[in-house]
Order: structure tokens, then sequence, then C-alpha cells
């Protein structure tokens, strides 16, 4: 058991759309990412995702509205929900989400992530 | 969904020890705390908590090391490991946790919160 700093692990790496895991409890995963452009629409068809803001500012849109994140802010996706993560410049982000998530959902793309990195 | 704000929910109360729930996602929960003073030692035999801090300083005890978490830093405390939460001063926390979560886990104290306010 030992102090997790964020910021360091998000220093350990500089490719966007990436997600690296930095913890699990309770069958989910902790994972950091830095975003930069336009992700693809995707939904995950039996995970919640949540998004907490670390650094920059991110928005999520969805089919009828795009929201806003800040650094301190956070926003739960619920399962089946479209959306698309966009950044005009980098952003940093924690993630919390089941294990079985993947980065693109219900997507084949080469933005796909099968298998994440541990850091 | 809209973008959940931290420390906004952070300053609608005042109270320590007694957390709020911001957000729920595959059967776990999103907390808000302020702690200060110390905690009772305690385990939670069916569920690992993650602690993130928001502001202040924390300490977590457990019976072989006590970690610091500063702003930016979390720890994951496994199921059945003894914990004590501490603070010299007030710092917000943020837990992540399931549902099923009791405050003080095994151990009844006047500091139990069976029923948690959503804010």
């Amino acid at each position: 058991m030992k102090a997790v700093n964020l910021k360091e692990k998000l220093n350990s790496f500089s490719d966007y759309w990436n997600p690296r895991i930095v913890g699990r409890l309770n069958g989910q995963v902790v994972k950091v990412a830095k975003f930069k452009g336009e992700f693809i629409w995707h939904k995950h068809d039996e995970e919640d995702e949540l998004f907490q803001l670390i650094s920059g500012q991110m928005k999520i849109a969805f089919r009828d509205k795009t929201v806003i994140l800040n650094p301190g802010e956070l926003i739960i996706v619920p399962r089946g929900v479209e959306h698309k993560p966009m950044a005009e410049e980098e952003c940093e982000v924690m993630l919390f989400e089941p294990e079985s998530t993947l980065n693109t959902g219900d997507q084949d793309s080469d933005l796909k992530r099968d298998t994440l990195e541990e850091i």
C-alpha cells in the first residue's frame, strides 16, 4: 500500500488516447490518460465510465449536448450512452471503470487498446 | 449527465467524518468528505477502498506504517486491512468504494453513518 501520485504517473508517458492502469479495486480499475483532438463516437454496453479532469480542459459530446470538464470536475457516463471525448489542447484525465472496459467500447478502430500497460 | 464539481460539493457542508454521495456507477459510489482529527481503527471485510486527496493533508495509519497523502495523490486500501484515517488540519477527500461500504467498517462506533446524504 502506497500513495499514487497522479501527476507523476501522467508525466511518465506522452501519447494520447492510450490509458494506463494505476490501480485496481473491487473489479474496477483506475486509469490515467492524456487526450488531445477528437476520439470516436462509441458506447459501453455493460459499463458506466467516470472521467475526472486532472489538468487542461476536456469536452465530452453526447448526441444531444456537449459537457465541458475542468480540473476538479468529473462526469459519469452511464452504460449504453454514446459519447465522444474531445480536447482542443492536451488534457490529463483519470478514469474509473470496470476492468472489462474497452476504450473504444462497441466500435472497432485503430484507436482500440486491447491490453493496457500498468504503471 | 452533467459535470460534478468536487470543490462545490465540499463547500456545501462543514462537518467531519460524514461522507456524502456525489455519484454512482457499476455498484460503486463516489463520495466526498472532510476529515479532521483521528478516526477509529477499522477494516472492511468485503470492500477495497480508495481515498483521493482534494485539499489539505491526510495520514492513513496501518498497523506497520503510516502513509501521507497530499492533493493529487490517492491510495487503495485492500479489503481486510486495518487502517485509521487522520488529519492534523482539515482535509478534503474523495472516496470510491462499493455501495455496501460502511464508514466504520467492522467497528461499532458513534462515528458510524448508516445512511449517507446524496448531494
